[in-house]
Order: structure tokens, then sequence, then C-alpha cells
């Protein structure tokens, strides 16, 4: 068994990469000899490998590895459609991915899932004794202590525990989040928000999802609603919006409100389409990408405000040089406070489908392997 | 000397208030012999107390206190006129204070705290091996790690390190913290934060300061920045702010901003005489504080939705019944998501000077008591 000074290795060559023995010895802060006895429980235990050796001033040393195999995590997503599950080894790599058909009634999901991983077991692709639990990223509000999904509009449920259903079913360690908060947790252990205390990540999709991590860990607010900026007021008396209120960022920035604006001017809806229209002098798409990069940039900008991130990572489903992602970084720039010691860091980049998937993964390696 | 588990002791008695070692076994999940020790330890090194007796279903259990008078800390505030030091006592009570003359000088003013600390030892009204320490609380950016006041505009400041010129002044340890911080710390200390594993304290006064308790710690962002929402773009091509954008939330309802338009219409500038005015039908007065109220309460909103905290601290120095306070209820109200599980609990509350010193003080107990 792994205790909390194995668990701390574990997580700091996650977060730097390959370590040498002398490195973890001043990173801890404990004796070279305890270094020695903890990696050795995890060279023998297979989770840690020998990788590279470092020629430095004195002795060459060895550096120490994640064993990529050491460990497998299935992630389900049921913010895609169809749902998915994929399986992701301990340095977050995709290994597989199936499809789930999208029945939202739970006992038949739960049976569904628990077929795909009896086929994940069966398949000879990983060794099966090595998954070491089920992650769950659910579109909606999750109580994550208790694994169950407190309410979701898309999914239709309502205190559904999911997380112990499916441990039910299939033995293994069940852990459910709400999806962008996977999302930024798969972001933070094996991606963009690698090694930083404090991130957000904002995902805008059909929706806009947003997660925070402060104190290197994920923030959910006292009541599982921090992240909720697609229903931030930034336009006063705007547009109505489904949640009841008016001008909230999700009638303004998020992909189903800049397709339907563009439809009712007769045009075509992705921003991708919108952006080459806009790039001809299209007035009308000029303006609706124009609203939604501003009407996001003014988030940014009231985030870095309130919570002064090291980095802010904008994910979204069009090109990163584009009108929209132009007039987001412009806003940002004169909305933030000037003379700022340093700036955050502002990350753009292409929404991959699969990042569902694997920030669901990445909710079981956070809680199996790194205990977070 | 304590260890971690003596001051997590005193951390849960503070932040509960007197427990019995039974509650104590249970709150550290330690057994019955090791709380014996640890607070046979605390009692005899005069930091607890026995406070009253209480009869239950077993034995009458004596419940443990902090003793007051176990340590005294000094606080220095630099964001008021004059500044001030206070002494508090372990349990956050305001014990004395005293003017200090407000002299930006580094060199002048710390000789002028330094004596102030001497007249303190040699007033006979604590024991002054009992001071602890000193916290100095900064109208500007600091970084609190160097315990060096970075930038302050108001000081006049840059690149100070106030803490170890005035350690080296008075032999006491010294910490610096932002005065919006300290205020904030203060609170979560022994306030109306108090409990709170997250909550946010913003402060209407000249200008708006506002502090984040996330994790039940205070939490300063990346650069020191967080809780810079005065400067969150409220309104969009809004009025001139002081630090070159437009439509900042302290160009609409900061006590300064306040006062500065009610002057252009000849009117009085305090919000309590605003509200009289008000409620007489003035349309100016009206105008005036509708647009402060609802400025303030978005910035709510929308940190309510960004961060979704337990509770939020709105001090301010007018009537928590007047028209300012009911648009600023009434806003907050508007923009938050409807069908939140809970809502953000939001207290009102009158704004004391003496809050800046208390805050101060309360820095030095976050780092001397309670090691956070």
């Amino acid at each position: 068994m792994l205790n909390t000074a194995h668990v701390n290795i574990l997580r700091l060559i996650n977060q730097s990469g390959p370590l040498s023995r002398t490195q973890l010895v001043s990173l801890c802060g404990v004796s070279k000899a305890t270094i020695s006895a903890l990696t050795a429980d995890l060279l023998t235990g297979g989770m840690l490998v020998e990788d590279e050796v470092v020629y430095g001033t004195g002795r060459p040393s060895v550096r120490l590895a994640l064993a990529p195999d050491s460990a497998f995590f299935i992630g389900v997503s049921l913010a895609t459609h169809p749902f998915a599950a994929v399986v992701t080894d301990a340095g977050g790599t995709l290994i597989d991915s199936h499809d789930i058909p999208d029945d939202k009634t739970p006992a038949t999901l739960v049976a569904a899932i628990a077929q795909v991983v009896t086929n994940i077991r069966e398949s000879g692709r990983i060794d099966p004794a090595r998954i070491a639990g089920i992650g769950i990223a659910i579109p909606g509000l999750v109580d994550a202590a208790s694994s169950t999904c407190v309410r979701s509009t898309v999914l239709d449920w309502r205190d559904v525990p999911i997380g112990a259903m499916l441990a039910a079913e299939t033995g293994l360690p069940c852990h459910v989040e709400n999806d962008a908060n996977a999302i930024t947790l798969g972001e933070h252990l094996f991606g963009s928000l690698r090694g930083c205390a404090s991130g957000t990540l904002i995902s805008v999709g059909d929706g806009i999802g947003c997660g925070h991590i402060i104190g290197g860990e994920l923030f959910r607010g006292a009541r599982g609603g921090a992240g909720e900026i697609a229903h931030s007021t930034i336009q006063i008396d705007g547009r109505p919006c489904l949640c009841g209120k008016r001008g909230c960022l999700d009638t303004l920035a998020s992909l189903r409100s800049i397709a339907g604006r563009a439809r009712d001017k007769g045009l075509p809806g992705t921003v991708a389409e919108l952006d080459v229209l806009a790039s001809r002098g299209d007035h009308d798409a000029m303006g609706i990408l124009h609203d939604a990069g501003s009407a996001l940039g003014l988030a940014v900008s009231q985030l870095i405000q309130t919570l002064d991130p090291e980095r802010i990572v904008v994910t979204f489903d069009g090109p990163a040089d584009g009108l929209y992602a132009r007039v987001l970084r412009q806003t940002i720039d004169t909305n933030v406070m000037p003379h700022q010691p340093a700036r955050t860091d502002i990350l753009l980049s292409a929404f991959e489908q699969s990042a569902w998937g694997l920030g669901a993964a990445s909710v079981a390696a956070s809680k199996s392997l790194f205990r977070l």
C-alpha cells in the first residue's frame, strides 16, 4: 500500500516530469535515505521506472519517471453525443475509446457502461488488474463527495447516485465530477494547466464551461457552483437566456448562441464559416463575432481582476487567429487593470471532443493515483 | 514549542469556540490519550484554559477555551489617516490603540512605529513578553512571503522591505499584507467569516477592497492581484477611472465616486445624506445611489457565479436598509442564476474604522499563533 509520502512523490513527478533522487530530496525536504527507501518501494511496485541518466557536476544520476502502464483509468463522458468511455494510462495518454448509446435512464445506462467496462477488461489491450477506477463527467451539478448527480437538465436527472450504482455493477471505485471541472482537472494533471498552482479553464462549446484550480486543487465552490460564468450577466437587459435571466455570457458567446444569431441573419453557423465571411467584409458576421469575443473577453478580464490566476486556458472550436479570438484578446487587454506587475498567461487552444473522456479519466486518476 | 498538532487544536477552538476533549478527539481523528497529552501541554503553557462544564449523556466534560491573554498582537494600519497601531489578544479583542503620524518616508515611519511599540511594551497593560508579532496592513500590492510592499500608489512606495525594517527595529516577527486581505483575514479568524471554508469580503470605502478565503485560507492570486474587483469593468465605455481604464466598479460604487457625482449635482456626498434626499424624492440622489448599488450588485452576482462562496460580507459606511443597500440586494437577486440549490449568504454590515488595525493584528495572529 502506498502512504502519503509515496503519493507525494508520484504527484511531484507527474507535475514536473522525471526527477532524480537528489531533486526529490530537495523538493520533499526529507533525507536521502528516506527518498531512497520510498523510491525503492515505488520501483519494486512498478509505479516508477528508471528514465535517462543525467550527467551534471557530481555523480551521474538516474531520473525516475512514472511507469505509464502501472495504472489505467476509465473515463466516462455523459457530456458528449453519443456518450463515450475512454481508457488512459498513468501518464494520461489515451489507450482506447468506446461509444456508449446515450440512453439517459440511469439503470440501463449503468448496465451499458458496465458492458463496456467488461469489454475493456477482456480486450487484452491492458492488464485488467491494473484498472484503478472510473471517473464520470456529468453535465450538471454533482456532489463529488457522495458521487451523486444532484441535478442535470441535459440528462433530466435529480439526485442520481450514479457513482455507487456503477461501482456496484463493476466492482471498481467510481467518482463523478461536473464536466467542466473534469476537463479542468484533466488539463491540470496532464495538460495545459500542469504545474499551475492556480488556473482557470474555460471551454466554449454549445455551452460555456469553466473550472478553477486553486492551491493546486480543483475548487468547486461551497455548493458545487463555482465556474458557472456562463450565467454571469454581461449585458444588462440583454437577450433572454434559457436559465431565466437576461444577458448571460451564454447568450452572447456560446457556439449555440452564435449559430442562432447567424441563422437569424441567414448565415452559416460555425465560427470558422463566420470568420471567412467576416474577412470578406460581411457586417452581420463581423457583428456576431465581435459581440461574442468581446462578451467572453469582458468575462475573462473580470475573472482576472477577481482571482489573478497564473494561467487561463480558453478552448474553443474555431480558428485561434480569427476575429472571435482577436476580439477576445483585445477585450481582455483593454479591461484588465494596467500596471499589473505581470499578466495572466492566456492560452487559446482548439477544443478536442476527446477532452471530455480524458477529463473523466483524470477524475479517477486524481482520486486513485494522486489522492487529490 | 508548539508542534503542528498543538496548533491544529488552537485553530479548531478558535474557529468553533470552546470544545471538550471528546469533541477534539472526533474532530482531530486521533486517540483520547493523544488529545489528553496535547491539551495538557497547552493548558500548562497557558494557551488554553478550562471553560464551563458541560453536562450531557455521559460524564460531565470540561470545555477548553483559548486563553485570551496567552498572546498579544500588534496591528499597524497604513490604510487609515492617521496611521494607527492597535493591540489585540489571542481572541482578537481590541486592547489598546494608538495613532501614528502618517509620514510616508519608510525610515521615519519605521522609527515612529517602533516608538509606539516601545510605548505599548512599557504601558503595563499587557505582558510584553507575550507580544507574538506585528502585522502591517498596506494599501497596495505586497509580497507576503518576503514581507515587502511591492507597490503602493497611496504611500508612493515601490519595493519597500517594510517587514524586515520593522523587525530589525523592534526584534519582533513582522508580516505584511494587503489592506483588504488583512481585513478579510481578520473577519475569517475573529469575525463574520469565522468558520467559513470559502468566503469573500468586500469593503466599500473611499475605494473598494476585496479579499477571498478559499479552502480555509487567504487566496492572494498568482501575483497578489486577487480581489482587485474595484477595477473590474462594469460599464463598457463608462467614466474614466484613475487606473487608466473606463467603467471600473470603483467609478460607480466607491464612496469617493459617489461623493464626486453628488458634488457635481450640488448635493451632499455621504450615502446617508443621499439616502435622506432620495427618500424625499430627489431624482439625482436616487440616480446616484441606484447606479452605485446596481454596479456593486452586478459585481457581486458575477463573483457568485464565478466562485460560489459560502458567504459574502459587504461592509460599507452607510445605512444597511437604505437605497444603496436595497438596490444592491435586488441586483444580486436578479443576476444570480435561478435554481441554484442554495444561495450564497450575503451579509451587509457597517464598516468600522478599527477594522484596518484589527485586520493588521490578525495577520500577526495568523502567522504566529495559527501558522496559516
